[in-house]
């Protein structure tokens, strides 16, 4: 008998026992559109209490054997995103070995193509996401979240001195909801940024960063306004669970400032 | 009227606001002995959805007043450990500023004296520790959290050629209870030691050495033996939620392997 | 005038002012293969005493605009590398800004398909790795760095109890040379690869698992060993100045232990 | 004969062997000041070509020995600054084991006490600090270092729409001098506050928050200057090696912008 199909010592059921920070390369289409990811994965599944181990190998397998049956799938039409490939990894486990709770997750990053507000020039803008796909009693949900740069500017500053103070500001959005519901990640981003005082990007012309400038001045909001900005933007996606996290990264002080709020649509 | 107690264009109620990564210096009496800590403070409290924003400042000042207090009170015979002071900082802080639930957690290095297990040396031990307290409807609860060092012998391996591949492992129990509940860190972080294959030291001789090499040969175990070790040994502390992680960072792999559960005692 | 071309009130000179972690999406093509890296750039120059400032957005303008040729230009059969890149980028900045000085950087992950040891299955590996493009009065040069995992396994602790302690170890290879010459990274990875105890694989079937923990077992090394195979293996990129890094997670120790040395070829 | 002294396949010579990343308890004494700190240590000696390995255990005891007997000198009227633990332990590793180059560096946290610009009240104020301390041929010299954050306030906007971009900077100065050159850590940090568009607080009451943000619109800085800022304020600090680099973490991009130079006094 294998090591791991022995009974262990201590008879605890384990929640979560797999791999974590395992990078590969990934191809998925999207939308009729091609993408590459080196995403980080973690792939865990539940252990009952009579067995001593998982067999860690087969994670690996159901996640390579995945990753090779999405790029055959590619050529024809039909969509074969990170969400796509998580099901099928879990599913292809659930041939190999025995879970009653599995989940998947993907951390990459997404570089979206933009126009400079001002100048109408092509700037890309990088984001860090992670899509989720979680199996549990015959079911399958999913959680997809993006991190975000935008920036805030104090009105109580404002208010008292007739000029704020400016920082950089990162905003995470996670939605919780069923694995059919569609849900853009673009989308999502879309929803964090237009939170923010200004949206921000790579490149700025004078024009460009004049342009900023001014909105961020005529726009003044403080972490909490950015998070209830996000939860009401987020309305959007309905039927899902909110979560936001606000980080204003303050000019004035050493330490952060924060806001958080979780909600349903 | 300020700013922060304006209505907000949106009206979602925030569940935490506050502010992240504040690093202060902080003296501590526990059982006698005095610690001197330079903490990574978090202290967040929740807002309603009627005012724009938290008065910030109050937060930093009901830290520092409480901080000045415990090192006033150190005087006398009475304990002040980090737990003390976060109660000490959100009693303070709700003469300041309403809220209906508060957190304040410390983040810091606790240096642990011991015996290398063969010579007999000193040795000093650096672990990574979180004290958490949270208030809600009048009550205060606490959770305790330590990473500790440790290694995993895989026993898979030894099955299949007589020999093992090892590697460093990490686990992280943090413990959620009453606030009354008397919980030493330095417990905890025995009851995590105990249950890698063999406990690591910063000063080892050829014989500590020796002595660590063959505890850690007897002993191969899984990242999952660990994390039930963990939980097992947990049950000491009883009326508690337990949540163990533990991560093998795996000498064979370039990613990791994890497990991680939850208990009750 | 524009502020950047003002006297600066201090009139030190600056050896790298610009940008830092601008990450982007780039296609490169390199010996007839594809590559798409979203890697994070760092590109500075130099600035004279008696100007206040460079015009950062020229750098951001110098980088995309590059990106774009480079990516029309592989339709035809020339190599487009991360190296070609960074010289177009230097080169196309120099027109549009003075410079004496200038470099830039990429960060990113480079997957590499091998067979697993025994099994002899499929299996992707990642590395990091860095191109760093410099230019100085007239000419190139370039540093090439791979940042590889493998392990140690410890002679000493076989010598005395006939058992080693085995860890994690992370060793990175930098190597300088003229612009010219051609260094794959590949073969900087397998230059490092081969010099630790054993190689690690993503994946390992248990027959491939007994191969490894069987080589680890037969090739004991001290991280010291493992900087000098590096140095040995790279005498085969002659020519060059070559920097090596090994760092052993120690799985006895919460410390690491590490070994560094320069040398030319 | 141990392993270490035995003679290595391949004869390189190494410059930098040792421990990494260790963590320990350290009390010091200067200028009748107590501190206590828990640093990352890093020491390294350099290895000849003839042997295969150093024995890191005696580094760990050079570490240990020395810290105690600070501790004990401390009772006496002596300073004993983390500068001079460094130099004692490289002399007590001498007696233990051969090398020709030796370097210790401590990281560590830094507090210190200011008060708040407009109403006075204590704030405390956390820098990362590192003392390194070099031996080479019988002498030692020295590099101290500090990381403290300010801001910049960015002065082509405010030429082009009346209104700035603000954001947190970050700036490192290290120097490096003889051994005997007396500097202080707390004076270094004050030439890296004073050189951003503001100094920045922990705490910071309505009326302190305007002076800030007041100040920071009468001062606005490039990264450039600040650097150059930096550069010139530590003129002071004669006879020593300067080097700076800056970190403006814009609010307008995603990206960094940085200044970096080096010079002499």
């Amino acid at each position: 008998m294998e090591t791991q199909d022995q009974r262990p010592a201590k008879l605890h059921k384990l929640d979560k026992v797999g791999v974590s920070n395992l990078k590969t390369l990934v191809e998925t289409r999207y939308k009729g559109r091609m993408y590459r990811f080196i995403p980080s994965i973690d792939l865990t599944i539940d252990l009952s209490g009579e067995r001593k181990g998982i067999h860690m190998s087969r994670l690996v397998e159901a996640i390579a054997e995945s990753i090779e049956e999405t790029i055959t799938a590619k050529t024809q039409e039909e969509n074969a995103s990170l969400e796509h490939l998580g099901k099928k990894v879990l599913a292809g486990l659930s041939q190999r070995h025995p879970f009653l709770k599995g989940q998947i997750s993907f951390k990459a990053d997404l570089v979206v193509k933009k126009k400079t507000p001002a100048t109408r020039k092509n700037t890309f803008e990088n984001h860090e996401i992670m899509v989720q796909v979680l199996y549990f009693r015959g079911g399958f949900r999913k959680k997809l979240s993006c991190e975000v740069y935008g920036n805030t500017v104090c009105p109580h500053s404002m208010q008292h001195t007739g000029k704020p103070h400016i920082q950089r500001a990162k905003a995470t959005l996670t939605i919780e909801t069923d694995y059919e519901r569609e849900i853009d990640l673009e989308d999502m981003v879309d929803c964090v940024e237009e939170s923010f005082s200004s949206p921000v990007y790579t490149l700025l012309k004078t024009e460009d960063e004049a342009w900023v400038v001014n909105r961020m001045h005529e726009n003044p909001l403080f972490v909490e306004d950015v998070c209830r900005n996000i939860i009401s933007g987020a309305q959007r996606f309905s039927d899902s669970r909110i979560k936001v996290k606000v980080v204003s990264e303050e000019s004035i002080h050493r330490h952060d400032v924060v806001a958080e709020a979780e909600s349903s649509t």
